[in-house]
């Protein structure tokens, strides 16, 4: 891979994620649309298809042969991740951006024969940007230390509520050994307090654009990502995805059932 | 109730949170001492201590035949709500505090014989003040307009972990009518969302400095605050709290098992 054209794309990225944030705050107070897709929970915006849109349109441009797979389908169908592959949430919690103006986030990636290579969080909101590119993790311009590797019961664990109310995988025994439960309403939200050091870990079922940027930046911080199984994640469909510590990782694995 | 005196308290409690938020912040990246109180889960710091040994110190020099009310201790002890009350939590979301550094909340209030005149909440990170005097509510200096009185299944509840994993009050129940369950670890930092209308309720076993100043500035704009069976909340006890709106309130009150 060119360094000097990942270095290129990432100031164009980041150049774009203003744009959309823009884009974001300005139709959230003026002209915003709301649709449900799959269930009364599952809300979708103009602005999620706006900015899907923006960023197909430029990726397209700047890496012409590329794949993307995008939240809302303006993007290609796929089933492999050979290749140059970008992946986009256009807005990462939409009923938090429709509900609260607030916790959600925008979120872009570029995997390249399945390897994470850069990954964008924007918290939109405080534009707060968290990104990784070659190994090292940044939010806005400051390198972020590696979180430190701690127990399960020496920290909070983000947690999905359905997962917790069903008791799947053990969860509530999980969340009883941790120091307690966050439930943010958004992955990206929620992976940006992992990245910081903030939760030991979270769990939730994910589709590939809700943990692709996270995953980059995770990996790259000595954090583990696998399903919940504890097996590789295969980033073109849904999983159960945990994050977590290096330490706590393993004990969650020990709960699981 | 003199509303002179109101008025020039309002000031002196809005100038007194600013320095309490200056030692939390100041303290949390210095000399920042952690200690448990009755569990591994339920953390105190000294800014905690710091913090409400400051306000008592203020409010007896202000108010000094009033009683005060402090999370931990440094007030009186009482089981009336008559004369002067004021009601102090120095950080709530000690948690949170000492893990995220974000969102934890200082509050304050002023109940007399049993009605609330003062409610403060500061989301400290972001310097944003709730407050409520005279029947009105403000964020910063802005007016803040009544939330929309919303149904149940149109809003996301703010619950407690523990509640919802014991599925108590049939809690599990309310979380999947509602669009999604949200857990921030701090009552005040909930409070302020129901406040602004982005949560439709909040449900937490709740001590009277989680609640007391919320209370003020809920009733104020149009909110019901009961008990989880529907009763007036005693101020002087623990107690299941249940937040919502008016028709949230009825709604969750048939749940209720």
């Amino acid at each position: 891979m060119n360094k000097d054209w990942l270095k290129m794309m990432d100031e164009k990225i980041q150049f774009w994620l203003q744009i959309a944030r823009k884009n974001a705050l300005e139709s959230v107070n003026k002209d915003l649309k709301v649709d449900t897709k799959t269930s009364r929970k599952d809300l979708v915006t103009n602005v999620d298809k706006d900015n899907e849109q923006f960023f197909v349109r430029k990726i397209r441009e700047n890496d012409p042969n590329s794949k993307i797979l995008g939240e809302e389908g303006f993007g290609d169908k796929f089933n492999s991740m050979e290749g140059h592959v970008w992946i986009i949430d256009p807005i990462d919690g939409t009923m938090n951006f429709v509900k609260e103006r607030n916790y959600f986030a925008i979120m872009v990636s570029l995997y390249v024969d399945g390897k994470g290579l850069l990954g964008y969080i924007l918290d939109v909101v405080n534009n707060d940007l968290y990104h990784g590119i070659f190994g090292k993790v940044y939010r806005n311009n400051e390198l972020l230390n590696k979180p430190d590797d701690i127990h399960l019961d020496y920290g909070l664990m983000g947690m999905s509520a359905p997962l917790l109310i069903e008791n799947a995988y053990n969860m509530q025994t999980i969340a009883k050994q941790s120091e307690g439960v966050r439930i943010y309403g958004s992955a990206g939200i929620q992976l940006i307090s992992v990245i910081k050091g903030e939760l030991v870990g979270y769990i939730s079922h994910l589709k590939p654009w809700d943990i692709a940027s996270g995953r980059v930046m995770c990996e790259s911080l000595g954090l583990t990502v696998t399903t919940i199984d504890g097996n590789k994640l295969n980033m073109v469909s849904s999983e159960t995805v945990l994050v977590a510590t290096k330490i706590a990782h393993k004990e969650i694995l020990d709960l699981v059932k």
